[in-house]
């Protein structure tokens, strides 16, 4: 299916400056290639993929038409920046995308003058651009800055904020609206079935030429009737060509739509854009997957499908009944359970459909599922009117992008003690995706909300458990966090118990030292007060707290009377976290044991495998043991001594 | 100037049902009676104004058209419900508006099955309606929701989410834009132009015009133009009337613009829009201040005046030079200060350009001062944007409103070790707005962000050193937080000495406890170190901390080594605040001092006057000495026997 393939071109190029010299048919080889190795480098090493084919084209041309570093661009999000990566002076390094040590999936400014601001959360482009572009023009710079953003990440507030500002200001931004028409699940909202009537001309066009044929006969029949036509043609023109325009209602001058894989035409428009003064935006069509069939056919499995066999499109993916379920299947297959026994019960989703497994919920029960678009703000006031009127509902969303709905939570959630459960997926450390996904601010920012309920499931029975329980409407705000990726238990789908609010569990008796741990990170604590038996005959008791708020000061009372060493593990910051709760109710009892928390350090985290992530902050099974090893060890020598 | 004051009328009015009964002429005088009543209470009770003239008709006749509590009525943002309050059996309470234990200055569900959804900060009211809607139409209620929003809480995002996913929804929800042209300060942004323009008709109806007499004219001139003529006619209805105008583009019906204040037609229209299925958007034109000409006149300043003269629009503040500034006017000239010096520097406020004192520095540096409108997310990641071109931009939002650009503040400034610095006004309890407005989550929030200074100054010198200080762009993110109202210097103008970062400072020297103080609350735990020597004899130390982060971590090695007894004091949340932070660092290190953390407790905290709430979370000065003389007492008897 692919051709041979060659880097001829691609081998050649080290920065920008070296695209400035190529022709036309060279732009479209370079392209070719470009595509290619972005096939081999992905399918062999993973990352996301759909997104990067769809603008190999529209990046060509913004390097070709535009002078980086001293001209920004900004892109949204930032996992379709792998052509600028590649194109950038990061060609030789890509192979380490998204690994330890390694290039970020995302553009960063401390990797490349190229990438001239940050990204990794959606709809934040235009503001950065914007202030950019006007602190260039403080500056009197006559560079050009441009936004680089999907539809998708259009239906974000902050992406409307920006826009509302730009189109007041006097900057020359360049906004790129890159519509594919999806986002990571095909986008949804009023503003997606626009963009699709301007691109398939259903209104627009259609009405534009009937009114320059209009014109053209007019013009023919009198001179009564020119007059009309002369006044009314500029009248016409600007209400089809401006006021018609949602873009250009808030003053940016559109243009489009155009294909976006014409990388020709696209060098052209570029260099003709970068002429025209003030807030502009250019509507480029592009295909997610384009030139890779199998991810024009699937894109939202292609979105970021791990390895895959680039002949025939198979995600290597090892699926097996013996590995214990991804946490996100272990949420989509419970809340269907639950929902068909509780009519009250609705699932809601910021643009996350399929990452959540919520698509189980929507295929079966569509009037009570809801993807609302990559909007998390609203998705939690939306939840919160749903409860006002006596829903139930569950608003998943992962960790990081929850921080974006703090407000919300507290606001129009808590402050009303309103029964909307938070499912926050993906929390703690993500793994590949790096410092700008990490979900480990959570625990820390959610307990100091009055009246939140905040907890954490060790397992997937748990988390099972943990839903069941909150489909209480008498709880109020109940949130749940679990982490990305597979759990520890087959046989998982056990009948469902309720927990006791509060209220934490004993893993293990113990005697030497007590760990205290929230979540998933439990399982970690769990082999290393096994091992630290085993090995050193160091008697660990172990509690799984499950929850961080209301903390279980029973438990905690009769830990700290039992315990001189007590080691808090949590898969989040320690700085304000659950352990940091822990030792403010040891300070205000007056309790004196000696407390290590353990959980992620004050500093940003970059990107590798979980594990890796997990060993570096040292709450991994070792880091675990060690620390209890140290801190226990003199007092089991000074008994045997 | 103002009629007699008569509620005749207004005085039968117990809830919404009486006012089905009135006939146009009675609605008029109602409306009436209302601003009357209205211009008395505020005038001598103080509150918001401007706001709720504005909406004396428009409310008025949502009650007549629409059945509450069955019908469901949520006004954004809230400060302009208080005409709703008055017709939904609050008219006799009024009087304790925003009065401790009396009504809350917002819609508060738990106040009145009237107010349908709480509120406070803006921009929720069509995803709460939204919500509320979907989940009537899951109920299969045939009830109607509506929601009021201004002009200027419409350029926040989070409105812009709830319109894309309300327009491509079946709800039926009405959305209000309530356009009168300004938020607090003249609104700004793109949208607020194109609002002018609509109602203005510059554009629109002057072309719906021209073209409507084209049509005509055609008619007459033959088959062939007849044909057209019809065939465009469709066209250009869907151009003019749909696509033309932004809300249509997001599939919302639009209808408007209409006079606000012409009760009898708005009450029509409302039945009318009842009948018409789908979301749909009426454009209602307002005037702030309408009826009292001082108001009008002077929009900013009678937002929330304060008590006033209701015959000369006097405002009764007391001005005097013997009075300390308010922190606002230190930052206000401060920063104008500091910018004229170093030319990097520039302002960034959302919307609040007054409320922040940042309209000195918009009078004389326009270029660098930037009003983004209501858009905290946007305004974060702007100054990031300047931030990053090497300007040193000083955002400045209310502590509250921060919390909607908390995710902004983590991934756009922090994760990018950016020199944003942010000034939180309005931090801490700020009395009469009550819970949703309190800024006393900042510490806990700011302090989990690694790289992030948090600071507050003790008085208004220390706000000038501080700002002086985070002026240096090494420093990365630096907050700065400081509270409604009036400082404690009359001599605040001191040259500028700049603070090490992470150093506090002695206030007193003691040897019975230690006090610890952030911030402002710092000058009342002054007044009760001085009251227990004074009283008591009993000797405590007390040491303005000045950093959350970095914290003083010598100064805190030689408290924890000196004193048994430490007290932390803090106007924000105890759970993971400034207290939560000193805690950890003694358990980290293994000191065993006895800590009692003063400060907001784990509830929502309502309305009051500042010194009423301190003294309610039992840190005013009061609280401060029983709390220290229960403490530390037994020890002084013990020494004295």
């Amino acid at each position: 299916m692919l051709e041979k393939h060659s880097t001829e071109l691609l081998s050649k190029i080290n920065s920008p400056k070296d695209l400035k010299k190529l022709n036309e048919e060279e732009l479209i080889q370079l392209s070719r290639e470009l595509r290619e190795f972005i096939i081999d480098v992905v399918s062999t090493n993973s990352g996301h993929f759909g997104a990067n084919l769809g603008v190999v084209e529209l990046t060509v041309a913004l390097h070709k038409a535009f002078n980086s570093p001293e001209d920004k661009i900004i892109f949204d999000v930032g996992h379709q920046a792998y052509v600028h990566k590649i194109l950038t002076g990061r060609r030789d390094v890509f192979h380490t995308n998204r690994k330890r040590n390694g290039i970020s999936g995302f553009p960063k400014r401390s990797e490349s003058v190229h990438d001239a601001f940050g990204v990794g959360h959606s709809s934040t482009s235009i503001s950065a651009a914007l202030g950019i572009a006007e602190a260039d023009h403080i500056y009197k710079k006559d560079n050009h800055v441009v936004a680089v953003i999907g539809d998708g990440s259009l239906t974000g507030g902050m992406a409307f904020e920006g826009l509302n500002n730009a189109g007041a200001s006097k900057s020359n931004i360049l906004v790129i609206l890159n519509d594919n028409n999806i986002a990571i699940d095909p986008n949804v909202g009023a503003l997606k079935e626009y963009l699709v009537d301007i691109a398939t001309s259903k209104t627009y066009n259609k009405v534009k030429k009937d009114v320059w044929n209009l014109l053209g006969l007019l013009s023919k029949v009198g001179p009564n009737a020119q007059k009309y036509a002369q006044k009314i043609e500029n009248g016409l023109k600007s209400i089809i060509l401006k006021q018609s325009n949602l873009f250009e209602s808030l003053n940016f001058r559109y243009f489009g739509p155009v294909d976006g894989h014409d990388v020709v035409h696209l060098s052209k428009l570029l260099e003709d854009l970068k002429e025209i003064k003030g807030p502009k935006l250019l509507h480029v069509l592009t295909k997610k997957g384009k030139g890779f069939k199998y991810a024009e056919m699937n894109q939202t499995v292609f979105h970021a499908p791990g390895k895959f066999d680039k002949k025939t499109g198979e995600i290597l993916t090892v699926k097996s009944d013996k590995k214990p379920p991804k946490y996100q299947d272990v949420f989509g297959e419970t809340i269907l359970e639950l929902a068909r026994e509780n009519k009250n019960i609705v699932g809601i989703t910021p643009a996350m459909l399929a990452g959540s497994s919520l698509n189980k919920m929507m295929a079966e029960m569509p009037n009570r599922t809801f993807d609302v678009g990559i909007a998390e703000q609203h998705a939690v006031t939306f939840s919160a009117g749903m409860a006002a009127e006596g829903l139930i509902p569950f608003c998943n969303i992962y960790s990081t992008f929850a921080q974006r709905a703090y407000d919300q939570i507290l606001h129009d959630v808590a402050l009303q003690n309103l029964p909307v459960i938070f499912c926050l997926d993906r929390a703690g450390l993500v793994g590949d995706d790096g410092a700008t996904h990490h979900g480990v601010f959570d625990l820390a920012y959610l307990r100091n909300i009055p009246d939140m309920i905040v907890s954490a499931p060790m397992d997937e029975v748990e988390l099972r458990n943990l839903m069941f329980t909150a489909q209480n409407s008498n709880l109020g705000p109940f949130s749940i966090r679990y982490p990305r990726g597979g759990g520890v238990t087959l046989n998982w789908k056990q009948p469902f118990e309720k927990i006791e609010i509060g209220k934490g569990r004993k893993i293990k008796e113990g005697t030497d030292a007590a760990i205290l741990s929230i979540g998933t990170a439990g399982n970690m604590a769990k082999e290393a007060s096994q091992q630290l038996l085993d090995k050193y005959n160091i008697d660990v008791a172990h509690f799984d707290m499950r929850f961080v708020k209301p903390l279980d000061t029973g438990l905690l009372d009769k830990i700290f009377k039992d315990f001189k060493y007590v080691i808090t593990v949590e898969d989040g910051v320690i700085q304000g976290g659950f352990g940091s709760a822990v030792i403010e109710y040891m300070v205000d009892k007056g309790y004196l044991s000696q407390v290590v928390r353990l959980g992620v350090p004050d500093r940003f985290i970059d990107q590798g495998t979980q594990e890796e992530l997990y060993k570096e902050c040292g709450f991994d099974t070792e880091g675990i043991l060690n620390t209890i090893h140290k801190l226990v060890k003199p007092r089991i020598l000074s008994n045997v001594s």
